[in-house]
């Protein structure tokens, strides 16, 4: 059988370290065959020390854009030419668009978030959210959410290194967005209780959870959650977190684990380069058949 | 339908303006489906200009090599670690190969040249070859020939740019093999006659012949040729150039385009990179089997 890829073939890469296990390569060129699209998506192994040479290729070798993700989030901007606000705000690319060697950077982890909750015909605008952690997949939630149009938020951290991005947050959001943000310590259990009670969602963007740390969970108390709230794991391996468990318990009707918001990202930057949707739906069946994670 | 490429596929690319219509990236991904291979093969429009930094993308994004072709395979040189004894003595690459960052660049031009003809049982070591042209197809096939033991090779060329390449191969050949080489005005077309008269292969590296100049041939003359002969054509698009027609009308038993050595010259790259055999027989078969120009 003739291969697909051919002489006119545009690569779209993804530059991290480790990234051989990556679902992404596998998302995007399956969605490729199945819109009939020419490109192909390869995974590179990129830390800080390739990268200034990695985004060069992508001008040189014209590129159509490339994912990136740890460690190269943040020491990828000063290589770029353009930087979307949103990027700008969170502090963190994970998408690059080359328009005729002009590299725009972009993050759709944010947007991904917002689109899986409005696949399930959820509006958290003009809501409450809290939220625990301020890393990378955290800051993108919350700076876009704000952005949406969350109302208030309630961002819970522990204080280590993290602490200082998670102020560094609260301002942007509080000077840049209608949103009103208030930072509280983990350790404060009785905040994180209220907080979590008042609010319409709950997510944990901490990585408690995943594997191999699949038997914690920030929230062991079923009491902490009502049943109308959304509760939103941005874990996904394992499929079914402690969390995602807890909150089965309590009765939550929306919970949900990060493959929704996986599949969304990628998606987000899937429009971006080709102007496409990505098949996120045909993707979840042929990839992610083993999710029988979301409970409503 | 999944597709091939995963977080795994290891890129390998061809760098070369124009491109896009090249086969080669077909060829090379068809044999690694057909192998088993986690390899992707793209074409990327590369000219002087990028080419510095497209050789360094080679190293930043883990590439297994490339393929170099017009206008880059003498610009790439100073560009590379290391370089293979025949094309030093080529002065061309047109394959490069990356072992843990370092760059070492080959020419399988002229190998591919030879293997065809010993897919074909023949064997000219030992022999006279008359060839015209000294360009970058014909200094590769006559410094291949004489480093595997053609005995006597006369080589015309036209009073253009490209004399002193065919005076310089002529030197070299001398200088650093065992074959003797001399160098003809192709305008003296008595020499032409008498030394293919004398020779066991004539081959035509010119490029005379390819569209749109596919009613061109250097020899229209049956009589140059003799039946126990080999007439090779490097090009191969047509499939049949006026040459060959020119060489059937003679009667000569061993008449080839150019698709065996364009072929053989991918293969000899594909065992560089990956270790394995080309399945070239179906690849034939499966991308050129409009292939009907052979003739014994």
């Amino acid at each position: 059988m003739v291969d697909r890829i051919d002489g006119h073939t545009i690569l779209i890469g993804l530059m991290a370290y480790p990234i051989r296990h990556s679902m992404s390569p596998t998302m995007h060129n399956t969605s490729f065959v199945k819109l009939g699209l020419n490109y192909a998506y390869l995974a590179f192994e990129v830390g800080n020390k390739e990268l200034p040479d990695a985004i060069q290729s992508i001008r040189s070798l014209g590129m159509r854009g490339s994912n990136i993700s740890m460690p190269n989030k943040q020491k990828v901007i000063p290589l770029l030419d353009k930087l979307d606000p949103v990027a700008k705000m969170v502090g963190a690319v994970n998408t690059i668009v080359n328009d005729d060697g002009v590299l725009t950077g972009y993050t759709t982890d944010g947007t991904g978030f917002m689109k899986s909750l409005a696949d399930e015909n959820l509006d958290i605008r003009g809501e409450k959210m809290t939220i625990s952690g301020a890393g990378g997949a955290g800051t993108a939630i919350e700076i876009q959410a704000a952005n949406d149009g969350v109302k208030e938020m309630s961002i819970f951290n522990i204080k280590d290194a993290t602490w200082a991005n998670a102020e560094r947050n609260v301002k942007i959001i509080n000077e840049q967005t209608d949103c009103k943000a208030q930072l509280f310590d983990l350790a404060d259990q009785d905040a994180f209780k209220r907080e979590i009670a008042d609010s319409a969602i709950y997510c944990d963007s901490t990585g408690v959870g995943m594997k191999p740390l699949e038997d914690k969970t920030l929230v062991s108390d079923p009491s902490f959650f009502h049943k109308d709230m959304i509760v939103y794991d941005t874990v996904y391996a394992p499929r079914t977190t402690k969390l995602m468990t807890v909150a089965e318990e309590a009765g939550v009707n929306h919970v949900f684990n990060g493959l929704g918001m996986m599949l969304e990202q990628g998606a987000e930057a899937f429009k971006l380069w080709t102007g496409e949707d990505m098949p996120v739906d045909y993707i979840r069946n042929i990839l992610f058949s083993d999710d029988a994670s979301k409970v409503k």
